[in-house]
């Protein structure tokens, strides 16, 4: 991963009590105001074109012990600098990345204590990054931030895409409403989840994605989260102002602070057009670059997954009935009777390594593998699993030899069952099982309460962990997939070896009652914005009764829908979460997941509205060929794109994979239609989508002869 | 290590519904009688030669859900047996253990929940363990104790030798008092140290030690303390009943159980000789057999240390002043600017190397010799230490060379300050490290409040660390002594290579102001209980203002009383604590700590009795050397010894250590004498001893030659 630094940096310093700081984005549409109020407290606000984004809005931090850092603050200097380099991600949206900004860093001094702090902003052309810094000479050594009290003061009522906030879960499906509803339709947003901890009524999660009601477009987050706690959001719903609010540790303590040190960036991107938010790299930018020299070993995957049969009830993870409780190395499983529906079988696994292979995929995930399923979750279980021992019907030798002869690369998986002391303890032998056995990638689980008992999933500590893992895993050339991790960062830009988070509601809800139909309308908007998603799409039966009687839940979204999902949400790892039978019944739909690329020398966000519609068009990394992806929420619509994107003078085949006219996600989610065109730079195309419906487009070069019998777009 | 079964074990069922049940010890001097109550409840009690010792006593557990494992039990069958073996322990206070006793499982059905409880009682000559389990038909799966309901009925108001009950600490200085006069002294008895946590004014800790009026011994402890919260005991005392007090988590639950599972063993000494419960065994004989096969680098270790220079304030572990907090791998210390008192110098150490290996020490410690010291305790610091990198000032490579063509053994030092997760998360590492380096024992330390937040050091989760941490030294053939670890309870047995623990107020507090001067007659009968300590003895400078000008602190024991600690406190990890300078002043004493042997064939035990005085003979091991101490209370004292332990027709140099005439443990502490004497088996010794002092014997086979010029005595 290599940076280029266009324009070097140049910078000002300017002493004295100065008390009003102007900073302006390098193309002046943002302006960010920065001051100190009378007591000493300091604000900010937002600006873009002149239209207030964020209200005057105060900063600071309370301490645990000592006086809060919040006011009586004097402005010892401030520095300005600007910065523009373009930097190559190791896997991405697009194959260089720009980052470009002013920044405006404030030396704080503070009255009595003596303690300094300083702030440091970031402003971009398309949002604003900030943290809090304590220097080596702020004298506050060890401290314990007690409450951060940042505030995002908004201009009024928007509409939200909001989830509650949740010291253990982001698995909810998104509300759209007012702000000013928020504490209305809470209890209804917080449905069941198997670990979960609401904190407020009027608690949210970022990314927060927030619409004004004259067209501006505002995307709450954090980037760069290292060893401090996730943030959430609380509403005044009387101010509408936000303010931080931090997961605790068991003791309600926030974060434990070294000087000197530095918060996560809090993140501000605005924009008057939807799909902007989408294009936005403000959270990779603000992370550091790779810290892995040698990235050659990170490779995006298509993968496919011993995985969708147990998440329906059709299989199980366990391997037998017998025992209420296990006990690693003591419990026999040789001598227990296997039961009828464990998955993970070497049999099992072999036929979908031939699919696989088959198909192309670079790789098989299989999951129920490893001996401690029988009780692996809700018994607060320190010993759960050793992440080494496999099932006896499931061998180890064979599968991998098999799976390299068919040219297809085992997946790890680490379930944790939340027990994290545990998987620290095994991780090094885990990982070395793994690169002893040619698997280069784990999907972890953190399913259930944490244990230490009395943490959360998103307190520091924790934070802490997954970090630790994902380091580790660098050291051995491992890629990571967390699921129920604390949601992406930015992080991947420092670690790129984190290919995937879960840290949403994903697919498998689809089985547990099923999403929103408009679901994957959002998440682009939220949950993206930090890194990429393993959504596992790819579901081509929607009736999930046909694999298990006992399981009513219905796929809200047509199968069309699930091919552009390859397109919308991006992610280096994707997942064909189907079983092989029904991907057989519909082969020439399936043809879009075999063909669509996974990495990306460019992406043109063509139209987005959050909730509504995405629809993008994305040029695959070493090749000339392109796909597009349209998802469409509740209201059936049609899409009018152009081909613009395409390189002049050359001819293309179109593959249009979109739903039938009577599509709909719920009553007939398999009518689908493929048709193939011709098209060049010229061509503009109009699409009809369902309701919970989409369609996705391969774009492939071709000669003139291939394409002379082909309709002209 | 081999055990030899010298009587098979043979075993009675009886099936039915039997009331009550007898078991004898294998002498009948013990009589242990359990039953159940009306309601199902189940009760024991205990009698020495016809006389009660525990009277009818409730066994039970609560549990956080579900029934309570406390009535409606009847009775499903009854087992007896016998069992009688010998074996042979890798170090010790004698060379073979006999484990002799009487066994009664009662398999206990409860109604309603159809769930069913084992209890488990050995009956030895000299006490009696018995246990709870959870067999694998007993419906109870994953369950969490909530409380453990085990009452120890005393028969009256004893005398007893108690330290405060805390789930953090046990270094206090015991009382002795009534138990009726607990609760009176307990505010006086709970004394400020850095970690501690008390739960109830008349809790207190184990092993206890009492004394009936009639003049019984009682001891109560515990055994084979694995993965389970420590037991403490709480007083009634208006019935004078003892019941458990398990040691709660974060949430206050205190066990989170498997079935099939068991607890730890509980057990009552009981003796109407003092010296009796020194020699117990039982502690040893209930934990299992050594889980090692290859013992043989398990050695015990004559040791110095680069410690008492900083334990007095002389000197510091830490190399700068210049830090107020260290990150470590981002703070260079290389650049800063050394204090002037750090004391693990590559020069200082090769100066105590000299000195060790002069006079024949196998070992040395060096604590303060990697960085990390400078903000190590209170902070609540996480990433505190990575135990492999040294201070500038400390050259690994070349104090290994130096030590090494020495012939003295480096001994590693683990400060952890608590950090638990972050010393797991290193523990690989530093062991490597400590191969590398030639170390082959490492001190480990848990100062301060535990990490993860809301532990505690005694709680089931950090019980389980010192356990993990000693089981993985073991596959590196590493040596463990624990500090403020929990108290041990016989694991030695299974795992020989923790060969010492502090889990006490050691002798570092006579540099903290002072032990009290009887505190080393108590020690034996209460920590020592369950394992060796590492007590450090050997100070010879009892006035510490000596060492730092501002330590008032005064050493509470005579020189004599230092040497004869050798032989009273056993341990296979031996410490000559005092600095080089101070041993050097006294040569001729000295000569006492260069003879004493640290491994035994066997121990007799003279004379014995709580809080007033100890006296002990033991041989060597591989040789026909013997050795007394004796150490004396508070009231001087002449101790009448008989040397029938020798071997009959032998002739010996007895070399006396004693207090001089008007030594004193406050006053004179410094004055002793020395005198040899010939001696055999039916010599006899009348021996004054100071308060706070005592007195030590090295008794060496010789000929009739070299013993001609010297007194008989």
């Amino acid at each position: 991963m290599k940076s280029r630094l266009i324009l070097g940096l140049f910078c000002l310093v300017v002493f004295g009590s100065l008390q009003a700081q102007k900073l302006e984005s390098p193309n002046g549409n943002l302006e960010m105001n920065f001051s100190l109020q009378e007591d000493g407290t300091p604000v900010y606000n937002l600006e873009f074109e002149g239209r207030a984004i964020i209200e005057k809005s105060k900063l600071g931090l309370e301490l645990k012990e000592g006086q809060p850092l919040t006011s009586n603050f004097s402005i010892e200097n401030t520095e300005k600098s600007t910065f523009n380099e373009t930097w190559t991600p190791v896997w991405g949206e697009e194959s260089e990345i720009r980052n470009q900004y002013n920044e405006l860093v404030v030396h704080l001094d503070q009255e009595d204590s003596e303690r300094k702090l300083v702030l440091r902003f970031r402003l971009f052309n398309d949002g604003l990054g900030f943290r809090y810094e304590f220097p080596k000479d702020s004298r506050l050594g060890h401290f314990v931030i007690s409450d951060e009290k940042t505030e995002f003061a908004m201009t009024g009522d928007h509409t939200a895409f909001w989830i509650a906030g949740d010291y253990d879960t982001q698995e909810y499906d998104y509300t759209e409403s007012k702000l000013s509803e928020i504490r209305g339709l809470m209890t209804e947003a917080v449905t069941a989840n198997v670990s979960q901890k609401s904190f407020s009524p009027t608690g949210v999660q970022t990314s927060l994605m927030l619409k004004t009601e004259d067209g501006l477009y505002i995307n709450l987050h954090e980037a760069a989260l290292l060893d401090y706690p996730a943030m959430h959001l609380n509403l005044d719903d009387e101010t509408m102002v936000f303010e931080s609010w931090l997961t605790p540790d068991v003791n309600g303590d926030k974060a434990f602070m070294i000087a000197p040190g530095i918060t996560p960036w809090r993140t501000i991107i605005v924009s008057d057009e939807a799909k902007d938010i989408l294009s936005s790299r403000i959270t990779y930018n603000l992370n550091e670059p790779s810290k892995i020299e040698d990235t050659s070993w990170i490779k995006p995957m298509k993968y496919m997954g011993v995985w969708w049969e147990m998440i329906t009830g059709m299989s199980s993870w366990d391997y037998t009935d017998e025992f209420a409780a296990v006990k690693l190395g003591e419990t026999d499983f040789e001598a227990a009777e296997p039961n009828s529906t464990h998955a993970a079988t070497t049999e099992n696994v072999k036929y979908y390594i031939d699919f696989a292979s088959e198909h192309g995929f670079d790789g098989l995930l299989v999951e129920g593998w490893n001996v401690g399923w029988e009780d692996w979750f809700g018994n607060s279980k320190d010993y759960v699993f050793d992440f080494v021992t496999p099932y006896p019907d499931f061998d180890v030798d064979e599968i991998r030899e098999y799976a390299k002869s068919k040219d297809v690369e085992m997946i790890m998986h680490h379930e944790t069952s939340a027990s994290v002391r545990n998987y620290e303890r095994h991780l090094d032998t885990a990982y070395q099982f793994m690169k002893a056995n040619n698997y280069n990638a784990v999907k972890t689980g953190y399913v259930g309460d944490i244990l230490p008992r009395g943490e959360n999933h998103y307190s520091q500590w924790i934070v802490n962990h997954y970090q630790y893992a994902l380091e580790k895993a660098a050291e051995y050339e491992i890629m990571i997939n967390a699921h129920e991790a604390v949601r992406p960062t930015g992080i991947a830009r420092t670690w790129p070896n984190l290919i995937a988070n879960e840290s949403a509601r994903g697919t498998e809800y689809q089985a547990f009652g099923g999403n929103k139909p408009n679901h994957v309308t959002v998440l682009p908007f939220t949950r993206l914005i930090g890194g990429p998603m393993d959504y596992t799409p790819g579901i081509f039966e929607m009736d999930i009764s046909k694999l298990n009687p006992d399981n009513n839940s219905h796929v809200n979204s047509t199968l069309a829908n699930q091919l552009a999902l390859y397109i919308t949400m991006y992610s280096p790892l994707q997942m064909a979460a189907d079983l092989p039978k029904h991907y057989e019944q519909f082969m020439d739909a399936f043809q879009f997941i075999k063909d669509v690329a996974i990495d990306w020398e460019k992406s043109v966000y063509l139209e987005a509205e959050p909730g509504d519609y995405i629809t993008i068009a994305r040029k695959e990394k070493d090749g000339n060929n392109w796909f597009v992806g349209n998802v469409n929420g509740l209201t059936p619509r049609t899409s009018e794109i152009e081909f613009d994107f395409l390189e002049k003078g050359k001819t293309y085949i179109a593959t249009v994979y979109a739903d039938a006219e009577d599509a709909h996600y719920k009553d007939n989610p398999q009518a689908y239609e493929i048709k193939k065109y011709r098209v060049n730079s010229k061509s503009e195309l109009s699409q009809k989508s369902a309701p919970g419906g989409g369609y996705a487009i391969s774009i492939m070069e071709a000669s003139k002869d291939e394409v002379k019998d082909l309709e002209k777009l």
